[in-house]
């Protein structure tokens, strides 16, 4: 999905709310170091024609994180919301695994669960995420489950052997477990995904390591940007990525930079922007689970 | 209030807001007359370093929705729509009006109605306004009505003899006729206070008109901005607002613009950003009722 003229003034706010987390400005202070986040805003506004709108949104936005930690001097702005965000999944996780065990379609269950932890993002539009409430989404939530993509997805699963979950967002991390387990309980081979550096809130290896993932199943994208755009992943995730029977790809960013990519994709988010809710065809705040608009089944590789 | 940074961020969706409006873009339509919204982008973006934050928003705002008429030839992009919330809102009066009349405090139901009513704000991020959904408010929203200011409001009316009750957002302007004929039906000579040019979706006399204000009661601010710019307002605006014993000011603009007044004002507005919300001490979302931070009750002229 390419970026929209609506991601510019967006990408212009983003910058000031991770100016902000860089600087410990507490929310809802409005003043404090307003000369430093004045000349970022100005920074990026001097940016924003040269934009390139054919590019992915996180394509676009890197340069202004890039901006951010160079004028705050501080690499990860959100590094202390990260930990806190994954001390108060970590809090919810023995919930969340027994919804799970508990239910009568394990898998279905798991699949929502992971995608009610995709409303923890600090770079769309969705101030004070209560980590604690996300759990009232899986009932009141406004779900759009496609229950075709839910048919492939089994039949993906059931037939292949190698699943690649690529995570969005720390915190997030913590509602990935039960799929994630799920998966290699029943002898897949699973890699669990997450960005080579820090940007926005997406999870690294330290996050998914915090959150309780299994070191032996993470791998990183090799990648800078809060998507997957392939051409800057590793040439390990890329072969990692044309060969998987099975695509599970978390999060906004995911779907924006992997839309167009073909393969055995699988989206799981919540729609937290315009742009995102539109070329997805549901209303804001929709928690959608559906196969990439160029889903492709590939040739299954055989078990073992 | 003077303009925050977060402020800018917003001008700059507001003029793609504006743009599609006056392009008659359909909602949700993010792609057709895209060029056009990039140039507009652009501006505004390269005029972002040079807006004096000293000033309030509205008078920052008003060069952005100036460049979005001149590049879109539209001189007022939000007519059709102005048009539409009005109709809407009438479709309700009735009902509004059966509410303040069967209550058994009249005056604080109308002031409450004409609160909600302030929901319907282009300008502000509240997107996708149902003002059929508006009423809701009434009994749903989370409100912060001071009793003290409702006190003082009474004795102000009571003994006072001229009041200055100034409009908001076209359509708001129906939930206003309770309260204005409440205050008329009282003997006190009262006036309507509108925008004298189209901005935003502010109210014009026109707008009022339509809205079913009697004509003798409208006066015009004199001024081109989206709230009361005292020093840009006409002689006769500035000799009322100088000499009334009580002032009603609705929704953001008239906050932003009149919270360092002196006078006798009371603000009746739905908090709808972060800015406002932080000045006024409530959380987003919030209806409120108080009185200005710079207070003063003034000399009461005596009746008649």
């Amino acid at each position: 999905m390419r970026t929209k003229v609506d991601c510019l003034p967006c990408i212009l706010r983003q910058a000031i709310r991770a100016a902000r987390a860089a600087l410990k400005i507490s929310e809802g202070d409005l003043e404090s170091h307003e000369h430093t986040i004045r000349a970022i805003v100005n920074r990026v506004s001097m940016l924003i024609p040269g934009m390139d709108l054919s590019k992915t949104p996180p394509e676009v936005a890197a340069e202004v994180y890039d901006l951010v930690s160079y004028m705050t001097g501080v690499k990860d702005p959100y590094a202390e919301v990260k930990e806190e965000h994954i001390r108060k999944a970590l809090e919810l996780y023995d919930k969340i695994n027994d919804i799970v065990s508990n239910s009568d379609d394990k898998l279905r269950m798991a699949i929502k669960v992971a995608i009610i932890g995709n409303a923890i993002d600090l770079g769309a539009i969705s101030d004070n995420v209560e980590v604690s409430e996300i759990l009232s989404e899986l009932y009141k939530g406004n779900w759009s489950f496609s229950e075709e993509a839910f048919e492939t997805f089994k039949a993906n699963l059931e037939e292949g052997n190698t699943v690649l979950y690529i995570a969005d967002n720390a915190g997030e991390t913590v509602f990935d477990r039960p799929l994630l387990e799920l998966i290699r309980d029943m002898g897949k081979k699973v890699r669990y995904a997450v960005r080579s550096f820090s940007i926005v809130n997406d999870a690294t290896k330290e996050d998914a390591l915090r959150s309780g993932i299994p070191e032996e199943l993470i791998i990183e994208t090799g990648s800078k940007f809060a998507g997957v755009v392939l051409r800057d992943c590793s040439e390990k995730f890329r072969r990692l990525f044309r060969n998987a029977d099975l695509i599970i790809a978390k999060g906004q960013g995911n779907f924006e930079t992997l839309s167009n990519e073909e393969g055995p994709i699988f989206f799981l988010l919540k729609a937290k922007c315009s742009p995102v809710a539109t070329a997805l065809g549901v209303p804001l705040g929709t928690l959608v689970f559906k196969t990439s608009p160029k889903f492709s089944r590939r040739k299954i590789s055989l078990k073992g």
